[in-house]
C-alpha cells in the first residue's frame, strides 16, 4: 500500500525542475510566486480531466493519458496569449493505478511539462475508485495584453491555425478499434498528442494583431460561437477555405468527411481568433511553423453562417462537444 | 438535461460579486489577475473534494458540502498567512445533482466565500457518475511574508488556535448516526462547518510572529510531524496543555477520549504555529476571538514526544488522517 507522503515524493521526483518565479513550491501548504516583470498581469486555467469522461484506461496508454491532461489545461493558456508559468494537480487514484501506470502518467506529463515550459508548483492526492485528475495551470501576460473573446468587430478577418478535425477522426479510429493499423498512426496522433499554440498565441498578442481569440477545444462551430456571443458579432465561415483533416480515400467512402469534421470536431486545441484587416497583411503564413488559414469574417448580424462552396449561406449551428449534453 | 452553458450560467448567477483585482473572470479561457499592490506575493493552493471520501451525499447536506469543498482549500491560504482573492472550481456532477442539490451546493459555497472573502474567477464542469470538487485558492501576501513550514528553531513554543479534536468527534457522531440528537448538535457544527483561521493567519504574519505554520487538516499528531520534518527539528507536546474537545460524560464513557481525539483528529483546520521566545510575550491570548494557546515546544532531537501529565516522555506517532493509508 502506497502512503501519500510516498506518493507525493514520487510526484516530486518526477518533475523535478528548476523553480525559476516560484519562492515556494511543492511540499508547502500552498504555493508562493513572485509577481512577474513590469507588473505582468496573471493568468489562471483549471480543467477537468476525468476517466471514462475525457480519456479511458482501456484505450489510452498512461503516458497519453497524462500528457493529453497537461496539454488540454495549458491550451487555455495559448488562447489568453500568455507565457506559461506554473501548473498545480490534483489526483484521486485507485490502489491499481498508483504503480506502473502512474508512473507513466507521470512520465507524460512531465514530458508536456518540459514541452511547454511549466514547472509543477503543487497539488493534492487521494485515493479513489476512479482516476479523476483537475489540473490549474498559471501563465503571465504583459499588462492588457491579454487576448479574450470579446473582442471581435464586424469586419474584423476569422483564422485559424493548423488544421481542423483532425483530432475527431483521431478519436474516432481509436473508438473504431481501427487505430492498431499502422498505416493509420499519423492520423491518430493528434488525438493523443494535441500541440497547445502557445507560441502562436503570445506572437499574437504581443504585437496585438489579434481581437478576439479562442482554442478550438470543443469544435469551430461551437468556439466561434463563443466568440461570437462574448464579442455580439457574427460571423461567415468560407467552406472552401476551412483548412480541413486530409481523410484517405478509403476513410471517406466510410463516411469520414472532412469538412463535418472540421467544422463540429473537438479537441483540435488551434488557436482560432479574429484580425482586424488593417492588420491583416502583417499576418504570416507560418508562425514557428504553424500555418494561419484565413477562413471567414465577423458580421454585423449576429449569426454564425457557413458560405458553402456554391455561394449559399446555411446557418452553422454548435455541433461540438457539450459534456452534459453527451457527444 | 441541462445543457453546460445552462449549467455555467446558473454557477455565475450564484457568485455574483465584485470583480475586484479580477481584469477578467468567468466566461474566458482563463481568468486574468492584476498583480497585487507593492508587488505582492501570490498564493495559490488545490485541494480534491471528492464523494465518498471526503463526503458522503447521504450523509451530508448539499448546503455543507458545498461550504466544506471551499473552506478545506482556503485554510491553506490561512496557514501560509495570506490574504483572499479568488478561487476556480471544477466540478463532475451526475444528471440527477444538476438540479436543487446542485443550487444548494452552490449556495453553501458562495456563502462560504462571502465570509472568506472570495470571488469565483473561472472553472470547469462535467457530467460525472460521482460528486468530483477540486478547488483552486488564490490568495496574496506581502513580499517574503508568507509563513512556511520549515521555519520552526528548537527553541520556539509551540501553538495552537482554537480547539482540537472537535471535528473528530463530530465526524464519529455523525457516522454513528447520533447525530439526529439535537443536544449533540453544537458538537457535529465543526465537522461540518469548519472556520479556516485567515484573520490570525494574517495577523501573525504581519507580525512575523510566527516562525512556521500549519493547518491542521490532518490531525496534530500528523500536522506537527510535517512542520518539524521540514523544520528539520523535533518538538515536545504537553498534553496538559492541549486544548481538546469538550466531550460530555456519556461520551467519555463510550470510549471518546478527549486527548486521543485532539491528538490524531483531522479536519479540525485550526492552525499550529511555532512562535521565537523572544516575541512569545507579544502574542495575545485571543486574537479576533480565536483562542492561542501554547501547547509545547520545538526541540533540537528530531523526535516528536509528548510529554504525560506525570512528566513521562512518550513518542507521539503521526495516526491522522492519510487518504492512501484509509482512515
Amino acid at each position: 500500500m502506497t502512503s501519500e507522503d510516498q506518493l507525493i515524493e514520487r510526484v516530486q521526483k518526477k518533475f523535478r525542475a528548476s523553480r525559476s518565479g516560484l519562492r515556494v513550491g511543492i511540499g508547502d501548504d500552498a504555493a508562493v510566486l513572485r509577481p512577474g516583470s513590469g507588473r505582468a498581469e496573471l493568468v489562471i486555467t483549471t480543467d477537468a480531466f476525468l476517466e471514462n469522461v475525457h480519456f479511458f484506461r482501456k484505450i489510452h496508454a498512461p503516458e497519453a493519458a497524462g500528457y493529453k491532461a497537461l496539454a488540454r489545461a495549458t491550451s487555455d493558456i495559448a488562447a489568453m496569449g500568455a507565457r506559461c508559468r506554473c501548473f498545480f494537480l490534483t489526483l484521486g487514484l485507485p490502489e491499481s493505478c498508483s504503480g506502473t501506470w502512474l508512473d507513466h502518467f507521470l512520465g507524460g506529463m512531465a514530458r508536456a511539462t518540459r514541452r511547454f515550459g511549466l514547472v509543477l508548483a503543487g497539488g493534492d492526492t487521494t485515493r479513489y475508485p476512479l482516476v479523476v485528475a483537475s489540473l490549474t495551470v498559471v501563465g503571465e501576460v504583459d499588462p492588457g495584453k491579454a487576448v479574450l473573446r470579446s473582442g471581435a468587430k464586424p469586419g474584423d478577418l476569422l483564422c485559424v491555425s493548423g488544421r481542423l478535425g483532425e483530432a475527431e477522426l483521431g478519436l474516432r479510429l481509436v473508438l473504431k478499434k481501427r487505430h492498431r493499423q499502422k498505416r493509420w498512426a499519423r492520423l491518430r496522433r493528434k488525438h493523443y498528442y494535441p500541440e497547445p499554440r502557445l507560441a502562436l498565441g503570445e506572437w499574437l498578442a504581443a504585437r496585438r494583431y489579434a481581437s478576439a481569440m479562442i482554442d478550438t477545444s470543443d469544435g469551430l462551430s461551437t468556439d466561434l460561437g463563443h466568440i461570437c456571443e462574448a464579442s455580439g458579432v457574427g460571423a461567415a465561415v468560407w467552406a472552401a477555405k476551412v483548412p480541413a483533416v486530409r481523410v484517405p480515400g478509403e476513410l471517406q467512402r466510410l463516411g469520414f468527411n472532412p469538412l463535418q469534421l472540421a467544422l463540429h470536431g473537438g479537441e483540435d486545441y488551434e488557436l482560432l481568433f479574429t484580425v482586424p484587416k488593417r492588420v491583416a497583411h502583417r499576418l504570416h503564413h507560418t508562425v514557428g511553423g504553424v500555418p494561419i488559414t484565413v477562413i471567414g469574417e465577423m458580421t454585423r448580424r449576429k449569426k454564425v453562417v457557413l458560405i458553402e462552396q456554391e455561394g449559399s449561406a446555411v446557418p452553422l449551428e454548435p455541433g461540438g462537444w457539450d459534456p452534459f449534453r453527451g457527444s
